[in-house]
């Protein structure tokens, strides 16, 4: 059974509906409330995802989205060029630069070691991490990485990975809830684990 | 502070939270999900906003939205062209065709009246109700209002419209949805179900 009468209002609310947290009821609404604000809304929308998809592109250097490369904090002159703080994905370096307490750089992953995802060493950015280590002005990463089972397994095969670089390897301090991720974490709660950071 | 360190992103996050249903939490996390599946769903959806913006508007007759005018059911020479069912909003108008007991026209209000909200009968497509009722081949006009107070001053209101152009105006029955459980129906419904009750 079509949504509406026309293919056109039906084929935006199926692409609606295919973002997180959407079903078919909430697509045809958010489809609704777009078809009643076209100017304010609809038309600045699809400009707004059209400039994003051509133009944001992940840093080669940190993997962070951007539409410059290097992005706007690997370029950043007052950025500290000795710390890079490893995350799993852009959501969590995105919930980093929120809580403001961080003036690094960061090193975005990709994923995190799984055996049961089948996600292996070579499917994440981790050689681009042990070279940035071996070659750069870094000289602490910092692990924030989530307080899962498939986090803290990762964690410790990164800490074995850079050993050799001679880079300190910290990580989060306690304050990040077992099983919670950086992503729904709030500002102050951020801030406080990278304070109280440890050695891994 | 941002949600990101990329203006463009920030402004889609921006529109994204725009939507019913949305916040700034869920807007990101739609952004991530847009910006990692380019090809599949962010670039069409965008095609598809812009598309919608530009062709879907509301039929002169029945204020459905469709590309084209007259609608698809107003065109559709299958339809019962004796009945009008009138609803308050298109989403209802969406509702009554996916149940697809409905093979009559329709005609959208786009609104209520509402004492609260300020709003008029010159506010809502009345006049053209009552000009189709007494122009068109129209015999029966059926109130697909809500049971609320708003929706019931509504339906008074167009009965007395309605009236003089002899067109015979009746409402959707009350009464228990169907898989609705007694115990969990409020005592309005469960009254007028009682008031309405039927040979078994």
């Amino acid at each position: 059974m079509p949504a509406s009468a026309s293919p056109e209002i039906d084929r935006l609310i199926g692409l609606l509906a295919k973002l997180p947290g959407m079903g078919p009821r909430s697509a045809r609404r958010a489809a609704l409330a777009l078809l009643k604000r076209r100017e304010q809304l609809m038309q600045p929308l699809a400009e707004a995802l059209s400039a994003a998809a051509e133009k944001v592109k992940p840093c080669s250097t940190c993997g962070a989205l951007d539409t410059r490369d290097p992005c706007a904090i690997c370029a950043d002159p007052t950025r500290d060029r000795t710390l890079i703080c490893v995350v799993e994905e852009v959501g969590a370096l995105w919930a980093m630069e929120r809580g403001g307490a961080y003036r690094g750089l960061y090193h975005v992953l990709g994923g995190l070691l799984s055996a049961l995802d089948g996600m292996g060493p070579d499917q994440l950015r981790i050689g681009e991490l042990t070279a940035r280590a071996r070659q750069g002005e870094a000289r602490e990463a910092i692990l924030a990485l989530p307080a899962t089972v498939d986090g803290q397994t990762t964690a410790h095969y990164l800490a074995e990975r850079l050993a050799p670089s001679g880079v300190q390897v910290t990580s989060l301090a306690r304050g990040v809830p077992v099983g919670g991720e950086l992503d729904w974490l709030d500002d102050g709660t951020i801030a406080q684990a990278l304070r109280a950071r440890r050695p891994a």
